[in-house]
């Protein structure tokens, strides 16, 4: 067996040569807003009170090898994958039945689906959906075929707060830049820039909240209308969301706002219309009506500190402005609806994707998902996941988003047992993703770690759709506005971290090399 | 009299307002590279190594008021001094005369002008020389005057290190964004954008170097060729210096490379022909030949720390690379020269500039500058130095450039009785310059301050000229291979400061406002 697709790489550099990339990469970095505000523990709060301080995000210092093919078909499936997760919270009796399976089981996804049927009851007063997808792979080596034949699986789909768009399009530039300018040493013969693959993620994602706001058209009040980042605070990650804010005014002329997720109710209000209405608390003689509800906050549990949280989600929900995403699309990307799709034999993905050539490829992307509930499948997966020789094969994983919350391999067994069997439904086991062995370099915090390492591809969807409503009920898909591929991300990973977010601190931004393997 | 020449400004804004207009500068400075690396008391060495983090440089929250027709004149302007300052580095029998006063009492100027000479017994072996000059000027309003009629006067002429081209270029951007973007409190009617003027100092300053690097030629050797930076380590200041570095690479695809002053000895050396050879220690196989050397230190008498600095000078000096700039530019800048220039009276300036209009739209923006010699118009300055009443008019100035060695006011007599009165040529008799007053709020270290500034307009300058060279003495200018005006700087700081350097930590980098007066 051979598990070696890469070239040797990245080259021996000298120390001396490492510190003269570190310093270029550390200078253009600051240069080009590949930045994020220091961690509380690097800088505290009483030495920099108004957080004017920047670092270098965590980056790779080289771009990783990724194979041509896998790229490829990451990129050309985006547009379906669009398709399938509009489809699906649109489709509201079929979410209906995955989800009311957890509402027992995961307090989150049920407050979820509690707003969604207050609203419902109410009716809902806007029918567009935007989305700003991100489809995460792995490249996947078949550990018993000796081809060594390259292929992508995916590690899971987001539906909200799809992070890293605007830095990924700066770390290309990055990688480029120390090719070109010959900072990287002159014998990596395996370096050709046209392999660097440029991630225009920022503007395309900025365009697709253009589109949004556009296609909100001239609203019902007279006030000026606006695009509302509902944020996290503090936000250490905010130059990654200002590189979609800039383009948003630069090149679309739409004025953004920041909200702190804790703050929407004092800063808010819906007219008698159920029109948005965000008034700055600096500026009270100039409310503005909201176009567009991009949500960077809200995702997790943790952000829902008080009731006063889930009345803000809740009030948003209610409002005329067009969500990113709405909470059927936010549903929509619940690793339960991932294990429907990707079950050995599930009839679901064709229901969704007619096409058979189209649901084929998609297919080819899915690991195997089990349910570990108490279907036939869900018994199979339970004494797979308790039998420590097949564990080894899987991790565990609630239906949240973010990272930290995956049980690995060994480690299932002891983890299932210590907790209750009625909450075992609430997780999925999928097959671990077996990526071929390579190095790169990460900097972090100035310091520069050689190691092996994983990447996780992601691929940025724009989709926005108009719901078929009828009777109160989503129904499907009326209208497509806007369905593309928008950029890249490639996250990578020591690969003694068995997690991927670079926000939590486990991984770098990085970019595509494209290598024929 | 009424002094009171600009609108009311800048506006009231709130608390709450001022914190909005922070955040988003923060924020976009960052994110565009207006930053620069924190000062050794707010981060220390060991907090941060490797020098990862950066801060928001110094700026203004608003552009600054700016006479239209001061502006105009200024920009206007700049190719005359171009030409005045080229046409006296390439006199040097004129030079000579002026220098030579200076050898006795100024040791700095002393080491200069026998590099000079040294070089000159051997022959010079480059005869392009570069300029990237910067004219600094204040608005004067006649106190006496009642008219209040805005005009231009110059502080001084820089002919090396000229900085800040790279931040100003950003700052006039942030305040375009902050204005187009609507973070400006909607009620500044006096903000208009066609008013806000963009400077292109970055790409315009990167331009000179190109255009010297490929007139140096294909080199005397099969080596790659480069621009060398000589710079200060560390540097705070480096973003300033890396955007003249980017479009280098990007526009000009010219390779640079980033040398300490105190180790230039180490990696440079000449060949036979004296052509300049650098090796980077990180990658010793692959020397390069310089075509162009940018002095970014070497200006001050504290970058010559041991006689191997002036070896170093020396060594650069007797290469074969085009220097920005040669000694006798370097020497051009003496405050000695602008006072010979100024002097009421004098001959010198119609001597340089034959054509009279351009000679008296020069001459218009002398302020009076008197010596401090034996001569006649020496004893009357040393009268007026000495009596408190009349000192008060006046600052007295070393030959040096940078900030801090400035004496102002009421000062002056104390001070020159504090030093031998041989020393007392050493220093020029500038008459005060008299700004109409402006207020603005100043960003530091995430600290806004509003109060009364003193703005200072540099407009810079590249020069590219071949000097003629007849039995080894430089005689005058035998072509001009470029002149342009290359954008501005409008550097702010407090009026309650008499120092107007932002690398020394007393200023702040702003835009302009054109506002007729």
């Amino acid at each position: 067996m051979s598990r070696d697709v890469y070239p040797e790489y990245p080259p021996d550099v000298s120390e001396l040569q490492l510190r003269d990339i570190v310093t270029s990469a550390q200078d253009w970095s600051i240069a080009h807003g590949l930045a994020v505000r220091p961690s509380p523990t690097s800088v505290s709060k009483s030495q920099d009170p108004t957080t004017s301080l920047a670092v270098t995000a965590p980056v790779t210092l080289f771009p990783s090898p990724f194979p041509r093919n896998c790229f490829d078909d990451a990129l050309s499936i985006q547009e379906a994958y669009n398709e399938l997760y509009a489809r699906i919270a649109s489709e509201e009796s079929w979410l209906k039945g995955v989800v009311e399976e957890l509402v027992g089981i995961d307090e989150f996804m049920a407050e979820l689906w509690n707003i969604h049927k207050k609203v419902k009851d109410e009716g809902y007063v806007q029918d567009l959906s935007l989305g700003l997808f991100r489809s995460d792979y792995m490249v996947n080596i078949d550990a018993d075929n000796t081809t060594s034949k390259a292929s992508l699986r995916q590690v899971e789909f987001n539906t909200i707060a799809s992070s890293f768009g605007g830095l990924s399009s700066q770390v290309s530039a990055l990688h480029k830049f120390l090719l070109k300018s010959g900072i990287y040493p002159p014998d990596i013969s395996s370096l050709k820039e046209n392999d660097l693959i440029e991630s225009n993620s920022a503007r395309l994602l900025a365009s697709g909240l253009a589109e949004a706001h556009n296609a909100y058209g001239p609203g019902k009040t007279s006030l000026p209308n606006c695009v509302l980042f509902v944020v996290q605070t503090p936000e250490r990650n905010v130059f990654d969301q200002r590189h979609l804010e800039y383009p948003l005014i630069y090149d679309h002329s739409i004025r953004t706002y920041r909200l702190a997720f804790s703050e929407i109710l004092e800063h808010t209000h819906l007219d008698s219309t159920r029109t948005l209405i965000y008034t700055p608390p600096h500026s009270p003689s100039t409310p503005h009506e909201v176009s567009t509800l991009y949500f960077r906050a809200g995702y997790a549990p943790t952000d829902y500190t008080s009731p006063d949280s889930w009345s803000a989600r809740l009030h948003l929900e209610r409002s005329r402005a067009i969500k990113c995403p709405s909470i059927l699309t936010h549903l929509s990307g619940a690793k339960k609806i991932q294990q429907v799709l990707a079950t050995p034999s599930s009839p679901h993905l064709s229901h969704f994707l007619s096409d058979s050539i189209t649901s084929s490829s998609v297919l080819a992307t899915f690991a195997p998902i089990y349910p570990l509930d108490t279907s036939p499948a869900g018994q199979h997966a339970r004494s797979l996941a308790l039998n420590p020789a097949t564990a080894a094969n899987f991790v565990l994983k609630p239906q949240r988003e973010g990272g930290g919350n995956n049980i690995y391999r060994s480690k299932i067994p002891a983890f299932l047992k210590s907790i209750p069997e009625s909450q075992w439904p609430a997780y999925i086991l999928m097959e671990m993703i077996n990526p071929p062995p390579l190095k790169n370099v990460i900097l972090r915090n100035g310091e520069a770690q050689k190691g092996g390492v994983i990447g996780e591809l992601g691929v940025y969807g724009v989709m926005l759709w108009r719901n078929k409503i009828e009777e109160g009920e989503h129904t499907g898909v009326a209208e497509v506005l806007m369905n593309k591929e928008a950029g890249y991300l490639l996250r990578t990973k020591g690969d003694t971290s068995e997690e991927g977010g670079v926000a939590a601190g486990f991984g770098a931004v990085d970019s595509v090399m494209l290598v024929d393997v």
